[in-house]
């Protein structure tokens, strides 16, 4: 599946309002949204949800996280070729509730693309941002951790963190695509982002536990409409 | 839901055969083989396929793991309310290729008792399932993990490691149910673990990798059913 | 070594207080107010200073942690067999800074039962204290997290949760000694914990951190010599 | 301290052979032979040995792993200000014995910078050596583990990996110093090494266990003497 971008990535978490059968109702939101707006919308639902949702939206769906290892004896764990087979495009990895060993993303990336699993990989400062570039993932989705969950977003608390990324990833890197992550819940955060040189955002609680989520993303798409 | 002993408990694991589509064929013969013999049998499948499993079979359906956390923002993990939505009944703990923290075992087997969840939690030794018998989980599975998908059965290869581990645990806990795993693959082995005393069997490439799925399932109950 | 009870036994964690000249100076106090008032002090000191301390020092020495396996090809990381030869007669294990899979557990302490080296296992609640108990550990040290560090003692905050871990380890195991952790700063501290049954205490910031640290000691080997 | 190039880091792992005494006796030998001969030789002791063999030698001593968190509340864990307060001018990072998550490494390089402790950051691919040259950590060494221990140098067995490291390392990072690990047991091994492009070696078995170590370690630094 191709993406376009800016893209607008839901990461459903753990959260109960993102869970069975409601999160399958903020995937087919998500989904009408990007129909009505012509704008990107991917979702990152649960496992146990994924292949209901990849079976019942036409819109990019990744996993939250995946193994390195081929399918065999491994019991709790889910392997690139599972979330293949149930329909995912892609996965996020190394979100700052999930870090992983070094060694492990570059297993995981390179095995990704020989399954043709988009990578989108989280990162915590510029300096991991450009070392994760080094890795040739599809993404790279930086994240100041202790912005995340606050409504506080990257985009307009610390602008630099974004721009030292983008410089310290392009010099490693000149394809990866960056999304911005951590605090986004408003257009104005998205439109910020994009204005930084990011193509895109990855963002949960601002769309998840909105209390109108349909008109969360639609302020988001709306956004990125009006500044094209 | 009531679980009837003996079991006959199949983990998926992340092998391909039991993936998708095939897992769901691989719940469709289990399911049928219990109501053709009346002898319960449960599945573990991978969490992408839980869901729909749990809603297309009649037979107990568990996780292969499950983190202690409540829902909320975790990346990439799957909690005890995710997999009782999704139709599950209980989960297993602890095996041999998702070793787990002590205090996380009890932070598990609490909050599953919370929310309604059987625990089935393998050990390694009779020390270790004395240990995780004063944590009160509701089934052990002893697993001396170097029998583990060799098809050598503990039960004939080291019968002692499974009177042993009777004998400790029962001092801790007069309630656990106790299965037997690692290595069963034959009729002969569910029986040689029943007549030692042990409620039932765990195993995994037995059946999942078996040339014929049903007729290795109906060795196991049939001998089951020979020994009434 | 034998060890005489009740014991008084200092974590030395990773405190500044207690690092290099500091931590040697520390362990020296310890020894002096052992000799003055025949209260058994054991000393748990990092690894850095282990050898140094356990040669100019009297009173028993252990390690912080240690791991399972055998000298080898492991980087970073310190046998049971170099904690020996440095001169710890003990070591602690499963701290709430350094919990350990219950496999894990496991193994070390039948490993170091064959090396001679006295194993303390910390637990959370009164259901892993009976945990470790049928792991045959020489002592168990109950630590509530939430009172780690607070200066809030346990015995006090918490007696039940004492009380309840004595019950349920003794239906267990007889032997096993049973110290009490978490907040412990005061000779009246130490003395309750005493009086709920329990062999003696486990701290680390209410010495290590005290202006005055041979005081502080004195503190606790008066209230436990007075109670006799 | 400054360190000449080329350098022989040698591993001193969890071997029986060089811990205690034993470990102390192979430092004084490494110093004897740099002395002797004028070629770096660094040594990585366990932990328990680090004070006592930073005191008694003159030559660059190194942890073999530390944490990024600053002393307190950290059981069994050691910290850059404990290595360093105890002689060790570097540390070892991200073994494949002791693998790292990426935000970890990060965290450690930038504060070891401010303490003044030179990173030696292990990498087991080309593209793992990229990512970690990103950190900007002073060393850099590349070891495909599938040779670690054999006495199969990769200098021989896979050229292509080291010039392979070189390229991509210096596309990030003109600075880093880049050794050569895995399989390094003879002075042509390490010869290879240096004319690959590489500034020294890292290893441990083929020294530490070698029968005269002294004549092993003359071997490598009589290869580099007669190379200049």
């Amino acid at each position: 599946m191709k993406i376009d971008f800016p893209i607008i990535l839901i990461n459903f978490k753990a959260y109960y309002e993102a869970m069975g059968r409601r999160g399958l109702e903020l995937a087919k939101i998500a989904e009408k949204v990007y129909k009505d707006y012509n704008v990107t919308i991917a979702v990152a639902p649960q496992y146990i949800d994924l292949s209901l949702i990849a079976n019942e939206v036409e819109i990019p769906v990744f996993a939250q996280h995946v193994e390195a290892f081929d399918p065999g004896s491994h019991t709790g764990f889910i392997t690139l070729e599972a979330i293949k087979e149930a329909g995912a495009i892609g996965t996020l990895l190394n979100h700052s509730e999930h870090r992983l060993r070094i060694d492990i993303i570059d297993d995981i990336v390179k095995k990704a693309k020989k399954v043709n699993i988009t990578t989108v990989v989280c990162a915590n400062t510029p300096e991991v941002s450009a070392a994760v570039a080094a890795l040739n993932p599809d993404m790279i989705a930086i994240e100041p951790p202790e912005l995340i969950g606050t409504g506080i977003p990257v985009s307009k608390a610390k602008p630099e963190v974004i721009t030292r990324t983008i410089e310290l990833v392009r010099k490693v890197n000149q394809k990866v695509v960056i999304l911005t992550g951590a605090g986004i819940t408003t257009g104005d955060d998205v439109v910020a982002a994009l204005n930084l040189g990011t193509q895109g955002v990855l963002l949960a609680s601002g769309v998840v536990k909105a209390k109108d989520r349909r008109k969360a993303l639609e302020n988001l798409v709306k956004a990125i409409r009006g500044r094209k």
